[in-house]
């Protein structure tokens, strides 16, 4: 059990959901929960998929998350609504507010829905997906506990916070975007600490806010774009929270609970998130979009690379190349994650 | 007229006016592009302010640009519309569709509207501000002329692709972001060209994409993030062109027309944008909304600055600065520009 090994999908996916139902899961939430961290194991993403597994059910199993999760929802106009997600797995959460949302756009055109009282969802692409698997651009946004500095900040302030967006493109897999608004995650420098090794310039900041790249002096992440952009990169992360939770009542990333570094496991965080549809067929229409996306990824492709090897990717290219690989040779699942779902 | 000098801004715009006016532009196209120019001049955006009026005025005289636009709103399903700007100048079709916008949401809580055949609308903030002083959050993005390459790429392939959104806060200017989806813009090339001076690392490339700090070698930029993380800045810019060109019919950066670097003064760009409209009174409530930002930006303010003279600032507070300053001292303009306004 001390060795990487490869998974087929299925069986992944079966040990998660016992995992998660042995927890106290309702069933709802842990198929909800599965397809997101499945999302993120195929695809590569593997800092958010199954080895996640583990530190839910604790939660789960610790009272920090709602195992029987009852989401209330309010429609508060037309175009829009929010999700009470009572504490629950966000994965659930926000699989239904996107499937909302996508429901809303059908009629409306365009959907929003805010979700309050949420936790950790993953990867935010998972829900983006949804969207474009029902032929609409899907956006979506989550805050986190802060672990990244403003620009000339001391402390950290805003969470990583992603941004990610899904569009349908016709006969293919989805353009998808999936980022967080630092350059790296903080995962990263835990890594480079048991490595003892530099990080890269411009990512990360000593308790002062200074640019550090020794990972044991590193206090935080500094946003996208360094110590001479990173405004740039501090303003997405503002933009998310404000949508994610501002705009929703969940609390601010400076003043919620870590995810992982702390010793309170029973007090719900109240995350927040935003999930927007948009239906192309009420824009340029269906047929004249389907055109211009695939026209426009058709040239992204060829644009020719500065290296021969490397071929130009759309975001979500390489994504989808790592899951049709994964498809063939199975998903690489690490011992600690081996151990704990008994493979 | 060889020096630059200061202007009140009721003198700049009854100037800003004229010129526009007397190159044959409505007083409807007019009264718009005036009000976003002067905005961008107020707010310290100059590369966005009164100068660009010279430029429109010629473009409005050659042809490219429709003097007397008539814009044709199609409302699509109850949330969305689209708007052809009969290519006319960009500003008057961005703060209808943001109008419009608003107004939509009002009835269903989120509004947003894809404009066609649109041209270049200066500072992209200034129709997310519109929203913001109508108490809603306000999304605007506008595709661009590619001067921008891909992650690897060896052409240029996006614009500088803003995204600004505006966030309403009682008693206080907006939070307001506006920001290009590249590190720097190209006129920041040109400028160093003629200073000769080295460009800073990570911003541009040479004609085989790679990385360059000599401003006559660079042929474009790179995106945000550089030449380590540029993936998170193309993939931004992809979702701007996405939203603002592929979602509604208008041309893609790499096929338009060029802004400036061009004979060709007479046919039309067909930008295209994108106005997004969310009523916060349709998520956690207006109340609750008013004192989350507050609370939000107070805390943001407060965090203790790497440099004690340089306080932390949200999105906006610089332009808002400005702003306070320029309204007592005056707006800087320039020779060409005092020459062209007749000051």
């Amino acid at each position: 059990m001390t060795d990487t090994i490869l998974m087929d999908a299925e069986t992944l996916a079966s040990r998660v959901t016992a995992a998660l139902l042995a927890a106290g899961a309702s069933p709802d939430s842990t198929a909800a929960t599965t397809e997101a961290l499945m999302h993120a194991s195929r695809t590569g993403i593997d800092s958010h998929g199954v080895r996640l597994a583990a530190h839910y059910a604790a939660m789960l199993r610790a009272g920090r998350l709602n195992r029987t999760p009852h989401l209330t929802i309010r429609r508060t106009a037309p175009a829009t609504a929010m999700l009470d997600a009572d504490d629950g797995l966000g994965h659930y959460a926000c699989a239904r507010a996107m499937d909302l949302a996508v429901e809303i756009a059908t009629e409306t055109g365009v959907g929003a829905v805010g979700i309050v009282r949420s936790s950790h969802c993953g990867a935010a692409g998972a829900y983006a997906l949804k969207a474009a698997e029902a032929g609409m651009i899907g956006l979506v946004t989550s805050n986190s506990d802060a672990n990244v500095t403003l620009f000339g900040g001391t402390l950290p302030f805003h969470g990583t916070n992603p941004i990610a967006m899904a569009a349908p493109v016709t006969g293919q897999p989805p353009w998808l975007l999936d980022i967080a608004t630092s350059s790296i995650p903080f995962n990263r420098v835990r890594l480079y600490r048991s490595l003892n090794r530099p990080l890269p310039t411009g990512v990360a900041a000593d308790s002062q806010g200074h640019e550090t790249t020794n990972p044991h002096a590193a206090h935080m992440l500094l946003p996208l774009g360094g110590p001479d952009y990173g405004f740039k990169g501090a303003a997405l992360a503002g933009m998310v929270t404000i949508l994610s939770a501002v705009l929703t009542g969940a609390t601010t990333d400076a003043d919620m609970i870590p995810m992982t570094e702390t010793d309170d496991r029973t007090t719900p965080r109240n995350v927040g998130q935003f999930c927007l549809a948009i239906d192309p067929a009420r824009f340029v229409g269906r047929t004249a979009y389907d055109r211009a996306i695939t026209s426009y990824l058709d040239q992204l492709r060829t644009v020719p690379p500065t290296e021969a090897d490397h071929p130009v990717m759309a975001p979500g290219d390489r994504e989808w190349q790592t899951a049709r690989h994964r498809a063939t040779h199975g998903i690489p699942i690490d011992p600690d994650t081996r151990r704990f779902l008994g493979l």
